[in-house]
């Protein structure tokens, strides 16, 4: 946010550009925090008509409606991202950002809609309004639980690759001894598919769709079950040891001033080995 | 319970109704004690025959034998029911409150049935008298437990909501991807059905009543199943870090002599809050 | 394992006998270890003949061959059983007590298919065999794992209590939800099996013979899977926070003598505070 | 690796036979990072053809260009095969290691395909060639990460095992006895593929394909799922508690300067094992 700090004090701005920043890119101020509840709530709405236009009968009956719905959003995007563009300074810089592209890519789909006839395929790029929802959320208290996760997450990610990578291996060599065991007749047509059957299994999802009908594809399967049922315990492991770190790291701002000892409850007030006023 | 705590010094109370307040609200008298556990009974009993009424060969044989004890429970609930108005003294709190509406939710639909025919969808509302259960547990010892679970749980609150928010974000975006990759001939009809899809593939639910048939399909499936493999690991990283903060806080023999604070850790030897020692 | 070591002390016993109970009971000699040992193999092996004798086309094949196994296996039994009455003093005791029980379940429906005919549900109950594993497993070294796990499990069952209570409430309720949108047509045929259909989604297992086709069901059906997603964590949770404290609390007999500081590790030779030797 | 530092260390090899091996089994050099990095992507797009020429469609298109790029990765993997043996020095400990193995697995079936008519199964034989993705990860960074968690999971191993033994008999059980209550024709036709269906139950995967008819067989059913959604806790339990335990001991810029110990709890100032100031 660095850069929205300096440009708000971009004193040789006029009084309105200024008032028009703080409302759009700003969030401390009311009509700020107003502007960002109006967006959610209409972002989430234009996702809503995109899904409905999708179910056959809704569209048939409430066609007209949903499509002029769609437009008024449309405008409305289209003229908050003209603001956006005419009162940041790093004009280009916002365009290109990840923010600026997706703000783009959530209008452009209905003005091409006119243009290219049969563009349903174009309209449903629309959903991408959703992401939106993420520059809204990134400002209220959900950030700090959002950061703590993601720190996690990301404290953890060499054990997750490598977990990945095991897991990887372990279902390409299993997909292609099932195609063996298995074969075309059972539904195990090629080593993808039996690659797809194995994830399948091992995530323990289990559509059923393809099911091992030998005896042997069956042990193996058997097998394959109770692997994945136990290495699901890794992921876990790995993510629950980083969250309960994180939550112990977090309180210890404070440290005994007498013995040192710096693992302190949020709420303490003495030192819990040695009374020491913290 | 403070409210009852008060009610029961009503001195004014004639001998009877002091005698019938203490069997019906409180739970110490031995009197008191087997109402609830005569409560618990019948109230299990009466919704297993509201599950046997659904079932249909059972109504075929033996629906009067159901109907009728149906009707001796209704009998007996609503004889309770008018005993909680009639004892209490604040009866209209009572009846507006969550177990007051409960309560009389769970003997209106029989007599409902009798004025409207057909009324079997009222019927299946006296499953409700389940949420009865709830007031005679409250008392019992397995609270100090749900307690603790439900503070684990509460104290996570945002993290969880955090990661549902996640959750459906990335739901939506695959449902809506796997609508245009797969169209309506392989029964993702509609961008709502696919997000019922992707959330029955994340959770690894795996129906099998709609599944991917194409190779672009597929491999996004493969996708989200690892991916939902590996964020379980979250909501469980979150909840076990909090239990495991909880179980840590709870051994407390050790009460702070000043203070009375009785949340310290195992190896505290003085309160963290008044730093008297322990 | 008091009363056999009291009976082992029997001096008035012939020789022959205590060797014999020696051998069966006791477990540190190598007669003792080998006797074991055996037990455990034929027990894997007469199981694994129930089992195959149950596959059609291997019982028209090999039919004679198992059944005389059976027959030897079952003789093997009975000498065994009879061996460990002789042997023990307190007969009526061991005859009543757990694995009395199950060692009689293992040899009696052998000699009940030669009296009754079409016996064949009889002869399943010989899988009970497969208890008296338990019995062998409880001398080995894996016990202390075992008994770890199962501490870990008792500790915390009054959680898991409260939480399968707060589990059966809710399949009931959503179960009966489900009975009322979905309706018979679409497979909800009772409240007892849409019971049935809220424990298979929950649970994530999913089998999909049952599935909701209404789009209220399937939203509701979502909401439930999202539920059993998160849920999954509270018994993992609560499991995994005393596994921690099991294995954090089991490396403690070791106390430095002079900062009394207990939470070393195993391997520990020196306090890790003071230096002190253990 | 003791052995590779010895036999790099030997001097009467001739420099460009000591170049050699620095870039095949060594991995420090610029040369020998790009030669591992170059075979990496080797392996993997050979597998990659593997799977692809199991497509039929694939297969019936570009059957050609498939095969030569086969026979190019082989040829290539000969040449690296052979290299290998005249480079090192221990040839025949080479060949019968488990990676010399799996290098001899990985070329001879294209061979051997010429000679046997119909060798397709012989082919899927390569995808073998996927575990040497191991020996090239073995020395990149993410080795710790693999380390640790390999740990953590060889910690817990008796824990797993028992937990395992535990699963297969309580499978057992509950497949016989849904064998008695449904019976063949409901698809539960033997003990084993009772077992089966009990397996794919109780790690939640739920095909469908064998399904509980009768009302028992679900009452039982849902028995299993619940525990099953039960007890994956408690491997999930055990490693996250090794895990974690892992963890904090692996911040160890702190070693031993006496006995190099370098497995020290955060908080310790001494050496837990020889008492040393750290």
């Amino acid at each position: 946010m660095s850069v929205s700090e300096i440009e708000s004090k971009n004193l040789h701005w006029s009084p309105w550009r200024r008032k028009l920043y703080k409302i759009i890119f700003e969030h401390d101020t009311p009509a700020g925090k107003a502007f960002d509840v109006v967006l959610l709530w209409v972002i989430l709405l234009s996702v809503l008509i995109v899904m409905l236009e999708s179910v056959s009968f809704i569209k048939d009956r409430y066609g007209n409606v949903l499509r002029i719905m769609e437009w008024c959003f449309t405008i409305l995007f289209t003229i908050e991202y003209i603001l956006r563009i005419v009162v940041i300074d790093r004009t280009v810089r916002y365009i290109f950002s990840f923010y600026g592209i997706i703000d783009f890519l959530s209008v452009i789909p209905t003005y091409l809609s006119i243009v290219f006839v049969g563009g349903q395929y174009l309209l449903v790029i629309r959903t991408i309004r959703l992401l939106r929802v993420f520059r809204i959320l990134k400002l209220v208290r959900y950030t700090g639980e959002g950061r703590l996760l993601m720190n996690a997450l990301f404290a953890s990610r060499y054990k997750i690759i490598v977990f990945f990578g095991a897991v990887m291996i372990t279902v390409i060599i299993c997909g292609t001894v099932m195609y063996l065991i298995e074969g075309e007749e059972n539904g195990f047509s090629s080593i993808p598919r039996s690659v797809y059957w194995a994830i399948v299994t091992l995530t323990t999802v289990g559509y059923g769709d393809i099911a091992p009908q030998t005896v042997i594809g069956q042990a193996l399967a058997s097998f394959i079950m109770l692997m994945g049922y136990a290495i699901i315990a890794v992921p876990t492991g790995i993510v629950t040891a980083e969250i309960s770190q994180a939550n112990r790291k977090r309180p210890t701002p404070k440290k005994c001033p007498k013995c040192q000892l710096d693992l302190h409850d949020i709420d303490a007030q003495y030192c819990k080995r040695c009374g020491t006023m913290l």
